[in-house]
């Protein structure tokens, strides 16, 4: 067999390729983004450098039974371990954000029955103080954990990995960070850093823990395939949003909706799985905390705002006054969208570029606006009566103070009056939102009270966006969202007085319009605005305004997501190709790049100077016949040619091939690169001039069949090939000139069932088509 | 340009194949199924006849902007007559089954006050009534009506177009035939029909209405793709989940995860928005019917079983009678599989080749068995006493005679008693699923009755699956499940004594349990069980249960669905490639096949003489050069080849190759065929012997690039490529010599933004890294 493989060395190749770390599909590259001490502002092209990462799945597939049932078990555990991280990490941030905002509140509220002057420094120093430690740990520590995540996160699925995204001090950063940011009561939510949250911790427990911090452990690196990686990240990041919103369903449509590219229904079940993890830790946790054990976290029950004692019913009058809402989300959202653009794009190229302690200062003054804001509007506004009690029972009003609920009172002259703008700006995020999706509490607001709210909290909104904290848009999304929904709820009351009206469900439809408007999510934002809410008869109406908002947003600008994917240089292949590539072929596409190649048998020196001299991940290798033809053998990745030039293992004296042994020299995991780091560098190896003048055979370490696409091709057809596969590398080939076989339907299915279940099918025709 | 286009062919063909009804990805094929005059009992192989059908995407994006905002609102549009459609069908349907089922067993209890002999008589030809109309439409008239529905749909969606399945005839069997068979108390369910005749109505809107009864109609007929009926029927497949279980998530998730082969993002929000709109269709109209003009309909409210006031929590013991629920649900479920499958495989080889007479009597048969087991074997239970009112408030016991309700007042002694086991056998479906899923109902049914009921219930399930009438399984599988889930619950009741256990809750697990089992679905399961219950706090027990039903069925054999696809004779390709493709070569795959290839310019005779010798979809085309070099061009279908025979336009007398004008002769929707047609046969075709002689240019015809893959790559990534695409045909062709280019990521994002993007990106590099 030995002298066969001499001879031809393809048939050998792809034999030993299917052991190597393989398969081409869903690999993820890496993209080093342009360093600001090289890039400057605006000098050359993007700089790419994608080092590929490979996969054993074909391997997996040789090394028995025994051995993938050990893949599939430890594929389970370790989704029901991201669950539980995710699960905890989340309780953790909520226990502490909780704790943190209602010892403020508490201790802002007793103080002031004294004095406000003293409330409000020492509102403002707790405020600076938490936002100060958050700010200080991402940019000293770890600068991948600022911002939401999920742009980063969206882009690592869709096959992009930007460095340090997926590290464990990312993750540590992320979730004390968010705490310090929620806590400081800056305008953002946690709810995005906990998917990235959920998507490191996958992540990390894929590669069998930090390699950093020495507690890699080598008997759980199985997942050394990307596309292994990748769905533990995707089950992550279920985790993540199930976790924020204690929303399951919602995580997986989350999950599959916005965050991942290649879809697989056999993973559906999985990240399912992983969510209802995390629903059952939240739970637990939240239930263990009922005895008062963790302070202010738990009081709010499982189903975060819970509104399904509202209303029941609508009639069509209401419909109108709805789409409104729908609309003012679509305009307000890509406006908030826009702005966000441009202030982060301006932030990035004139504030942030001045080093650190910009971005410290920044954060710290935002705080002390917000802080200064939040706590000076409502002094200003007048208190109202509270509301009858016996009118309206179940309502506690004015709240004791140091105390969560609605009904606040602040700055007030009398004892029964509440501060109706201290109800929404002087208290925590989550009771903010509960008091504006209240049921049952008509007149609580004013309408100058609600204008003022919005206009301060969206621009508060707008300038936190982008600092270098972690910070989340679906909580601030909903706040501005549910002010806006509120106002157009209290001018229905007004004008519809007969009808059953509730400004909470307005409010609701609100925040869905504004995070339709936003984000454009569609099916996952709907599913989760009905499970944190827990009401399923308003489905229909979130389902009409997110319509209305996502168009009209559509109209104007992309998602949040996508926007900022952008100004990141994240660059995701969207699932559609673009309608200019149905008029290019092929060969057009790839006409701007000279193809370098590699012969079979290359001498060191040659393979040293190509990679010196282009950035090429992948080589075409072609082969000398004896009768003077060519034949392409392969592609040949350039951080396999690394690996192989450090080892030095397979040098070879003779120019000619060598036999296919050598291959068995190599440990497989030794051309996997870990996740979220670099790879290696040519200038990182070197070699004797002697090593330079040997010669290596690459035929051993080559795919053997990458897929290929004739010259002609429309761009269109080649970009659903390589979206669809989740391919790194097309070759273009002239088209043949002649055809061995073709593949249909049939071929694919014909060995599928033995011959006895075929002649089963054959007597078993339908009885449908029979009869007719 | 015309004379570039006489000389090569090959670019022109790419442009005129761009505006013909186009694009291989994604084509259905139809399979013709050995009908029972040709195939007999085990005669010649698979009868394989697939017609390719061609779509003209390409062609609408030239036909401009207006056009394509008039395809995207028809979509819409469409989606909401679907949604509207599938609503009113289900009214119908729930309206009329459950008027029968009213008036029946109100008929019934009224005259059992005199005579038990006669009610029963009543009883027993209501039923054969209902049931004979059911099975004389399908048989007579809609044959492809019979059975669930799903496999076939299933299959169509996975490319495989079973003929008549999607008939304007098969709908009105589907929608009458339901009736009759759910009306007359066979053990079968309405929502597989449902599920079916939202399709029905789906496709019968994308081809503008039935042809044969001239309904279609020409100005909605801009969905001649392929890939356009598909997204529309998957939304008709959701719609029908939706307007069964009034669930418009599970829907959605049931759409994506059991029927559809080819997602796409895009259709989530369309496929959402149609579940919604049925929601709002079913909801008006039982609020509708709520003054009492529907009769007995929509006295259940708009949630099926709504148990929400139930059981909330759970403790940790618990959990071990919930997972021996799941593992007998898995048994029993893999069980039912295999017996349908007997049974079903029986019933096709002997039964019902001898005509429909058998089919008619074989369901009549079933339905006196029906009738007397479910009135007969409550005669035989002794009747408990009522629960005491004051310690059960709510509980009306016993019911009124001839309402619907729990406590059936059936052949007892006294009048404060009540049959249990009539309560669930001698009762509408959806009331006895009610009573077993009712909380706060303890010690209400004996374990004897449950285990009566749960072994008459399932041999019924088992013999009327595969009769001739429309048949779901969801409702079966509900009774069955709740009824051992019950019994557990009992058990657990008696010895965790100390525990907040509700025996319903058990009911529902258990329910979910044996849908598990026997059809394998996951998420969409679990959120159908949650919406038909509206109760979210069950998901993790419902999806623990469901996780060990699943594992437990998959040990020994497929889902229900698969399995039933695989004996109608549907191949479907499933996800992922099997294991022995890893070693085998495309080459190899397609060894088997002769390649009958045209050159570009051929004789009509010879046309003719190929298309009768092979039965063939598509064949290459290879063109001879000057130089005597050939080329491959392209590949041509045997559909278009034969409706250009049938046209005779482009016959020519000169064999040499023809300019490109004579496409314009062709109306493009004359490549398209019909859904659920035959299509042409060349046997249909009459040419005269000059004809014969003639010549035809194949060039403007033929798709000038389909994919192709190098002959030595392994089967296992040819797999993924048909699959993913959707593909029809791929050639087979030798390793190619060289390289023309190479093409990356970079290459299909580089023309994405213009040029003022480019430089915006440059100087935006992320924070993160650059503050490392």
């Amino acid at each position: 067999m030995l002298s066969n493989h001499l001879q031809n060395g393809i048939e050998t190749a792809r034999l030993v390729w299917s052991r190597l770390p393989s398969s081409e599909d869903g690999a993820t590259a890496e993209i080093e983004l342009p360093s600001q001490s090289r890039g400057g502002a605006g000098a050359e092209s993007l700089d790419y450098e994608v080092i590929e990462n490979y996969a054993y799945r074909e391997e997996q597939a040789q090394r028995g039974k025994l051995w993938v049932s050990y893949c599939v078990v430890l594929k389970w555990l370790f989704s029901l371990l991201i669950g539980i991280g995710t699960g905890l990490a989340a309780v953790f941030i909520n226990l502490a954000v909780e704790n943190f905002s209602g010892w403020k509140y508490a201790a802002t509220f007793s103080i002031i029955q004294h004095s406000y002057f003293v409330g409000f420094l020492v509102y403002i120093l707790f405020n600076l103080g938490l936002v100060f430690t958050s700010v200080y740990i991402v940019t000293k520590f770890a600068p991948a954990a600022a911002g939401s995540g999920i742009p980063e996160i969206k882009g690592y699925l869709n096959g992009v990995d930007t460095p340090g995204i997926l590290l464990f001090r990312t993750l540590i950063g992320k979730i004390f960070g968010s705490i310090g940011s929620v806590g400081g009561g800056l305008a953002l939510g946690k709810e995005g850093p906990l998917v990235h949250t959920g998507a490191c911790i996958a992540s990390l427990l894929a590669q069998g823990g930090s390699k950093r911090y020495h507690l890699s452990s080598k008997w759980v690196r199985v997942f050394e395939s990307d596309r292994d990686r990748r769905d533990l990240v995707t089950c992550g990041c279920a985790a993540g949003v199930a976790a924020a919103f204690r929303a399951p369903v919602g995580g997986v449509l989350f999950a599959l909706e916005e965050v991942t590219s290649w879809w697989r229904s056999q993973l559906m079940w999985r990240v399912f799985f992983t969510s209802a993890v995390v629903a059952v830790v939240v739970r637990s946790a939240m239930n263990w905390c009922k005895s008062g054990k963790c302070g202010h976290f738990g009081s709010g029950g499982f189903i975060i705002w819970d509104i399904s004692g509202g209303q029941e019913d609508y009639s069509f009058q209401e419909l109108l006054p709805m789409a409104i809402i729908g609309v003012i989300g679509g305009l307000l959202g890509a406006l908030f969208n826009q702005l966000t653009l441009f202030i982060t794009s301006w932030r990035r190229k004139y504030l942030h570029k001045k080093g650190n302690r910009i971005k410290i200062l920044e954060v710290c003054i935002i705080s002390l606006v917000t802080s200064v804001i939040s706590f000076g509007l409502p002094l200003l506004r007048r208190c109202s009566a509270c509301p009858d009690s016996e009118m309206s029972p179940g309502i506690e009003c004015p709240r004791p103070p140091g105390t969560d609920g609605n009904f606040v009172n602040f700055y007030c002259a009398k004892d029964r009056e509440y501060n109706d703008l201290a109800t929404i700006f002087f208290n925590t995020q989550d009771d903010a939102i509960r008091n504006l999706f209240s049921a049952k509490t008509f007149h609580e607001y004013s309408a100058q009270s609600l204008v003022i709210f919005l206009v301060m909290f969206y621009s508060l909104a707008v300038v936190t966006f982008g600092t270098a904290v972690p910070a989340g848009q679906f909580v601030p999304g909903i706040m501005i969202g549910s002010t806006y929904g509120r106002l157009v709820g209290m001018l229905v009351v007004k004008f519809y007085r007969k009808l059953n009206v509730e400004e909470g469900t307005y409010a609701l439809l609100g925040a869905a319009s504004f995070l339709g408007g936003s984000m454009r999510m569609t099916v996952s934002l709907c599913v989760i605005m009905v499970e944190i809410t827990n009401n399923l008869k308003l489905l229909p109406l979130i389902m009409l305004v997110l319509l209305i908002s996502k168009a009209v947003g559509d109209f104007f600008n992309k998602g949040l997501y996508e926007e900022q994917a952008q100004l990141r240089g994240i660059p995701l292949l969207e699932s559609r190709p673009k309608l200019y590539m149905r008029n290019m072929t092929a060969k057009e596409a790839s006409k701007n790049q000279k193809v370098v190649s590699f012969p079979r048998v290359v001498k060191v020196g040659n393979i040293v100077s190509v990679l010196r001299s282009n950035k090429h991940n992948g080589y075409p290798v072609v082969d000398q016949r004896q009768n003077g033809e060519t034949l392409v053998i392969g592609l040949i990745l350039r951080s396999h040619l690394l690996v192989l030039l450090q080892s030095k293992m397979d040098f070879q004296n003779s120019p000619f091939p060598c036999d296919m042994r050598g291959i068995n020299r190599h440990n497989f995991s030794d051309f996997v690169k870990p996740v979220s780091s670099k790879g290696m560098s040519i200038e990182e190896i070197h070699l004797t001039g002697d090593e330079l003048e040997l010669y290596l055979d690459l035929a051993p370490f080559l795919n053997p069949s990458p897929y290929i696409v004739p010259e002609d091709m429309s761009l269109a057809k080649v970009y659903n090939l390589f979206r669809q596969l989740g391919l790194r590398h097309i070759f273009v080939v002239p088209r043949p000139s002649r055809i061995i076989g073709l593949i249909t339907r049939k071929d694919l299915l014909i060995e599928e069932s033995d011959h006895s279940a075929t002649s089963e099918l054959q007597s078993t025709s339908i009885s449908a088509s029979s009869s007719r």
